[in-house]
């Protein structure tokens, strides 16, 4: 089979490789059929490494992807060949202690999906564990069920938020991720969500959104926009979904008191945490690690009249034309929100 | 002033009393506007009582009420003469150890709105601590205001469902405070809401809200629709609006595993418990009692495009023809919801 | 190998089955060494089912068990043949949704050692999946390793009551189940635990635990107790843990305003539930079924000074006694705890 | 009647001040009896400030007090002459937004004893709302009593930890807010508390408390020492206690995976946070900012079995000899933990 294999930054192809085999048990093997592309896939072409995660061997990119079963190993019930299906991409050991704490998002022996050295999916077939494959809806395309990973993200940010109705929502960043909390929040409780970003044209993304206000970065404080619109108060939930070093110098003081900070985007360095400003605040805060327990959540809402997946696909490259969709992500275009590959 | 006085079971009129004076240190007079009826107005009316309230000296009727400050009391600072308010009709003792572990509803002493032996609002004039006070946003009817307290039973309701994003909710009953209930958990995280009912007049009345599926309880289960459309998984959360004994045969089935139940309506006698059931399925029960912490939001969520309330106002009468008003809530035509009274 | 077999109600014996032979991929071959008898092992026995649960076909008895590995299957990394091991006897379907959102104990599918038609752990040999097989630290004996499977009820009922630092608990019968609640409340985070039944001598077994105040519920009730205690106040958490039918007239009473109910005990039939009491007081209740993600905290709070088990193991008899160790458990001194058998 | 009061930085004396005369509606006047000397009071005495509070009129320091109720105001109830008194030094404005989401600790414009503009308690007399004022049982000494303030703060941090059955702690800093932080987990839920500090006369007034490890952080590593005890995990839950910038460094890795860090310590300057660490931990964060809602069950639990303030008394003084007590504050002996002033 063929599949685009990463051998070191910046060298990537798509090429022959051994094709996965059969299923074991509890396996499905999958053909893909739609897989878009992150940034972490695009940060491993261009770096090598993320952190300390390094490419050391060959590696197949691409972990956010929607096929269809070819066929389901010993003891495999709830799916069958023929079936369209999304896949988490992360694999917890079973036996770990995070899983049996019941946190298996955070198990140091997860393996996820093109993180070295483990393969990802842009490839022609893939086998993965049932239980972390879940089906698509009829309404849903492949295109939207392979958002589901980022979206899925977005999920399990406002799931941490434990949004109370009526709170008011921030999310700093109209990036992908952004985007999708902001979809998140506010179709999981938020009664407004306003959202800043330097780029108008992300924001313009987002217009025509009941429920949604986006804030020009560049000509307005996220916080003053709030707390304009709340009396005063502010918003009871923040997410910060930019990683973005200048923003962590007001980020302490933007929820109202009582508040909460939801940790989703990822700074490469420590940045400075002004204790006593959250303290006196009352603030507490979450992190977002990829995801635990909201795939089926994820999919469900996708496919209701709550989100809308579909606008937010920018543009769609044959598999043959995988390296230049990452040519493409590169560009960086401010109307981009995601890239995918169809195989 | 005028004022609505219950003399006794069926003993009912507008008369002239004492107006209630200049407010004390924290209060605020107000002009009272519009007040609605609840059924416990119209229940001490017909029956003298209400479980272990009971009428044993005339007493002012009427607790959802909005008016305008007319005199603030000294070391009131966020209210004045002129503000249109929405009063929040339980006042806890501050001193109470229910109020000192932060659960003010349930304090045994609270002084609520027409709960003998305390007077109500259905009067020219009230005095209220400006604590329990709050503004009326300009968007807002006076209308609107007054239905701020059954909403916020709604929203108390959601507040304590816990609801997580892509959760799926179902509401049994469409009286007032299952649409409510409805309102605020479909604004309040729930990413759709089944709600039953025998009328499909009231029904009627939640056509054409996003997210909303109604379901005619003399036609279909409320379980099998929700399962139907869930994939045979059920809701996450459900609330029994209704009370009324036969629900609660099939109650304790009806979540999801691992779901919530939230008791809303208040049954008269003990009902059958299947416990069971609920531990097979993994299921938690919250328990309403008025509201604690939710009347900003629920102003604040009133006001916003996220929740509509003024479709729920039935019909209007001058204060004169309060007699009449009670008499026409006691009609119970299909399409009422809310009867209110302006001053 | 030989085992405990049950062939239908009344008819038991030690007989040769065929060895369950090797582990498959993440299995672990174990040598049982002690195993607990539970009151659904004895109901099985002489009434041939248990609610839904019938026995249809000749099933091994027994579920609290400890042993030594013997062998690991495939993929197996944590436990190797020698480890002394606590066994979780729920296996749930790791494609369920249960699973998927997070709660496995209420999966539908799960396997669960002597739940018809699933054998149990009496039995020379067992196989068992290493992801729900824990090991024993030194400190520990197997009979405290057969005694973690029903503490770990204890455990999920403690953490499913989210205690709050200085409040009281009660809870409501000292049989088993009790006790073991009652230990964990206390080491997880009752000030004060109260505990009542009708027999003295099982509340005797738990004199001298600072901490903990028996109730003989023949001279006192369990609510004044507690109220005399608080100052009127209450327990902010009760653990019903005897399912007896009496008890549920007065519980919705007994907790502090704002309180919570944990509902261990399973009632045969369903019970009144007064909820316009528990709805004044503002009162939740979850419900235990079994236990998730606490094996392993069980296991180290049992390991630790703060909970000792090893008292609460009443008799313990040789396998080839296993039938007169039922009849033992049959007889109910009131002494009792715990009888186990060893292999 | 005569009063503690700074004057300006550095200037303090003991002199006679106006009396604060009758209790207004909803008061209480207390004669004090004994006043804790916090670190905050030492400030102000030293620099004359403290972040954005300045000390620029007059002030009576003081704001850990026990006393003795002398006269009650109009509608106060549950407190009468002669009743020995522990009082919550913070009363919020009971109209403002915090107190109406439930958040009254970080309401902005609540009033706090000996934080200026607002007077302090280290005075012979004292008005104070009987709501924000608690009954001393029998059993606790005005000592103790005056200690609940401090003890009330790790209470808080116990509290907003969630501990669960079976977790264990760490607490960085046996300081005096360390000590009572380490009481509070312990009786709260911890199933161990592993503290460390550098000064070993600290940790030793911790040795003999069961379910206590102290760790000398000049010989070991906290988290060394917990993941040992731990079998590599590490503690659910993390109190920083310390404020100091250097324990930010290695925070962020400290808890086990999916654990919580409590910032207790209020560090002057913004310091670095791992955010990429704690996410890949899925680490939470609380903050705590005095305490809401816990000064009951502070008080209950120091008066049971569970909790003994009375060892953390380092020193006594007479009220004439305040500035001495000051002083001796100053000299900082590693053993001290609270210096108190009797009136």
């Amino acid at each position: 089979m063929r599949a685009l294999m990463l051998h070191e930054k910046g060298r990537m192809s798509i090429e022959e490789v051994e094709a996965p085999g059969a299923p074991g048990p509890g396996e499905v093997r999958i053909a893909m059929h739609t897989v878009g592309i992150c940034a972490s896939d695009v940060h491993y072409w261009t770096d090598g490494k993320i952190g300390p995660f390094v490419v050391e061997a060959p590696m197949i990119l691409g972990h956010e992807g929607a096929g269809t079963v070819l066929e389901v190993g010993e003891g495999v019930t709830g799916l069958a060949a023929g079936d369209r299906v999304v896949m988490e991409p992360g694999v917890p050991d079973p036996t770990s202690r995070a899983v049996k704490e019941g946190h298996y998002n955070v198990d140091p022996g997860v393996e996820f999906w093109a993180t070295p050295p483990v393969h990802g999916c842009l490839a022609e077939e893939v086998l993965h564990p049932a239980a972390y494959t879940y089906k698509l809806p009829e309404s849903m395309s492949f295109a939207e069920g392979a958002l589901i990973e980022p979206f899925a993200v977005g999920m399990f940010a406002a799931t941490k938020a434990e949004i109370s109705p009526g709170d008011v929502a921030a999310v700093i960043g109209a990036g992908t991720i952004g985007i999708m909390t902001a979809l998140a929040a506010l179709a999981g409780g938020a009664s407004r969500v306003f959202i800043s970003d330097v780029l108008p044209e992300k924001l313009a993304l987002l217009d025509g959104i009941d429920g949604i206000t986006t804030v020009d970065a560049t000509a307005q404080d996220l916080g003053e926009a709030v707390r304009e619109a709340t009396g005063g108060w502010g918003p009871q939930v923040v997410f910060e979904a930019t990683g973005a070093a200048p923003v962590y110098r007001s980020l302490w003081a933007l929820p109202a008191p009582g508040g909460r900070i939801v940790l989703v985007g990822m700074p490469v360095d420590p940045v400075p945490f002004d204790i006593a400003t959250a303290q006196s605040r009352g603030i507490s805060l979450e992190t977002v690690f990829r995801y635990a327990n909201v795939h089926q959540k994820a999919i469900d809402l996708a496919a209701s009249d709550a989100v809308d997946l579909s606008p937010f696909v920018s543009e769609t490259f044959a598999f043959d034309d995988s390296v230049q969709a990452f040519e493409r992500f590169l560009e960086g275009r401010p109307t981009d929100v995601k890239i995918q590959i169809t195989l």
